[in-house]
């Protein structure tokens, strides 16, 4: 395990920071006067990233002035070890440069984050067994609760990438077909089953026009976000069959605003669990391929204090990124730069590690207790709250909250 | 029913030209010595819209000298209008214009198509009552073949925009996991059961952010194309369950060049079939929604002559393009410049007006005559050809043909 690397820029040198000079997240933020552009975080400060390249310190012909980082992330992954290497040694403890760039730090409570990357698509996997097992309980059979394909398959759909949006966005409870078990016909109204789910999201940083092999997947990944994919349960449960969700999870989907490096995170790659069944080879991976990064999910209703709902992490899910992407390009579907695999919720054994109130209540049968109240799903002005972080020896590598506040629907309630 | 409009290029005029005055659909060309750019098609020619606006003849801020037509499409309603009045005059019989424009026509046959705009998201929507019977027959249960909820929601799901091609592109057998249902284990191979599927694609033009009503709809549609999604029954048939097709889907998607505009479109809307149940208000049609385009699918074997399989009509659709955009925006979902929605497989009641190779040779059960032989799907070196026209007064409005050939998969056989 590595130990800190003490920067100049004190506040990163504390062992409760999202952001010390292991991580240097990518994201893009705006302040009085200064539109959208590349930053990087360090302690409590953006670095301006985009100045940085003006300025001539570091040249990456231009990809760094833009308003996201796409075109950064296109140049590939040598150009990838040569940004975080030179920032890496212009933050660090007696660097040459510390006076040059205090200009350069913009303190993050002065600023505003945006979405750090144009998504190109998004794709929602459901790689994790205990989810997946929950799920199948309530949604269809508990005899048969994991379907006959989920041990041989990284099962995914494809979502709706023009409905992420970066934490803080204010969400609306959707509107949508609902129709309970016991009523004759659909009815037209507000999602009364409204949820989130935890995961991280993968942010693919090369193109590809054919089948990638699962054990080069990774050279393609260029970072990771925590990722709450809004779900209308009830929406959902009405319309899913025969072709899979669609306007339950279109509403929208909050991802945290800074991108954290593949490499910033490869000190905590982690063994995933064992196969219940034997893989096809082109998804046998040839090393630990999972991450140890731990995670929570927090509710606060309105004027009133958080409750964590539960603590999980990444590393028990079934199927890594790589195998994820591997599958994904198995049928030579083409990848572009941007393009955003989710996990899948993140949920371990027990009541209190599960990634999604419809597993925490258990269909609302089991509300859960917060603060003055209990919860079976999000009500309007509760907001939800995701946090994630890897643990190194002193220090952390963090990804900032991802966190939406729930509005009442624009019709109806 | 309008008459055709005459125009001083001859070929334009004969009554079996896809592209008469009244049709006038935007494309993005090439040829020796200038690369990819916006065209017009007019008979047997194509009107250099590049060049007509850097001469000022139209004036548009330049998004006719892009190589898509993304940048005119959100300019909105009244620069289409204004674009079609222009074009429909300088063509037109009589022009004061034929001998400056005789220069920008250039012949269909020396240019390369590209694709006509950047596919922003893909949705694929199953709405012909016909194919959700049949392949719910096949799929599922035969005794309750259409889904509960298929006659109260336009189905849909979203596919994969980075795999859609044009037309003429090769595609390639795709590999996958497939079980059949005696097998205990899954394999990886490519598909056996490789399928075309009958479509038009509607373009959206226009950017939303919330719920559009069904009524306004159609002022955000540019456009239509015919759309072919390409479709491996076998890895369609073990994935699919639960969260809908994935990659059985995302090989290719083949669209024809020319977008056909829903100006042009406008004098064949029709109405479509009755209801079987009540439709909620949001989904409910102010007045006639569908189009009376005839549409067919054609099979050349490899070094053969060309069969037609099928014949049918896209007025048959159960659900309209309005209702698809009325109802995937129905929970706050945003839509883009660009944004593609596929109409479904279009089948009518017959055999013979099946829009898939599934349906016409029932799940392989009754393989279909061709020039040669015969087929139950799509076999190596098989071209697959899509064609569909509007029939007008002495005219008609046609789409070019949708094509692709089909090549051997890349690994093993």
């Amino acid at each position: 395990m590595p130990q800190l690397i003490r920067s100049w820029v004190e506040s990163a040198n504390t062992p409760d920071t999202d952001f010390p000079l292991n991580n240097l997240p990518y994201g893009v933020f705006s302040r009085d006067g200064i539109g959208p552009r590349c930053g990087v975080a360090i302690g409590d400060y953006i670095l301006d990233a985009a100045t940085l390249e003006a300025e001539g310190l570091v040249s990456f012909g231009g990809a760094l002035q833009t308003g996201t980082w796409n075109a950064f992330m296109a140049q590939g992954n040598a150009k990838w070890v040569s940004l975080r290497g030179a920032l890496t040694k212009l933050l660090a403890e007696g660097s040459a440069a510390q006076e040059e760039l205090g200009a350069l730090l913009i303190a993050q409570e002065d600023a505003i984050l945006h979405m750090p990357f144009a998504v190109c698509e998004y794709t929602d996997f459901y790689s994790s067994r205990h989810h997946a097992f929950n799920v199948g309980s309530m949604f269809r059979d508990p005899e048969n609760a994991l379907p006959p394909n989920w041990l041989h398959i990284p099962i995914g759909y494809n979502g709706r990438a023009s409905s992420i949006v970066v934490s803080g966005t204010p969400i609306t409870r959707p509107m949508g077909q609902l129709k309970g078990p016991n009523e004759e016909v659909p009815r037209f109204g507000p999602s009364q089953r409204f949820d989130i789910e935890l995961e991280i999201g993968a942010i693919v940083g090369q193109p590809s026009s054919g089948p990638i092999d699962v054990g080069q997947a990774f050279e393609n990944i260029f970072g990771y976000v925590l990722l709450n994919d809004w779900s209308a349960r009830d929406i959902q449960a009405w319309e899913y069959q025969p072709l899979g969700p669609f306007q339950s999870k279109a509403t929208a989907t909050t991802i945290s605003p800074w991108i954290v490096t593949a490499a910033a995170l490869e000190p905590f790659r982690t063994t995933g669990p064992e196969r219940e069944k034997p893989l096809l080879p082109y998804l046998a991976e040839p090393g630990p391929m999972n991450y140890d990064i731990a995670l929570e999910v927090a509710l606060t209703p309105e004027g009133g204090r958080e409750t964590v709902l539960s603590r999980t992490n990444f590393r028990e899910m079934y199927y890594s990124t790589a195998q994820q992407l591997a599958h994904h390009t198995s049928s030579g579907c083409p990848m572009r730069v941007g393009d955003l695999l989710g996990s899948g919720t993140i949920s371990g054994a027990s009541k209190d590690s599960r990634g999604s109130l419809l597993e925490i209540s258990w269909g609302g049968k089991e509300p859960v207790e917060i603060d003055g109240g209990s919860r079976s799903f999000v009500e309007d002005g509760d907001t939800m709250t995701l946090r994630g972080h890897a643990q190194g020896n002193g220090y952390r590598i963090g990804f900032g909250e991802c966190t939406g506040k729930l509005q009442p629907a624009a019709t109806g309630a």
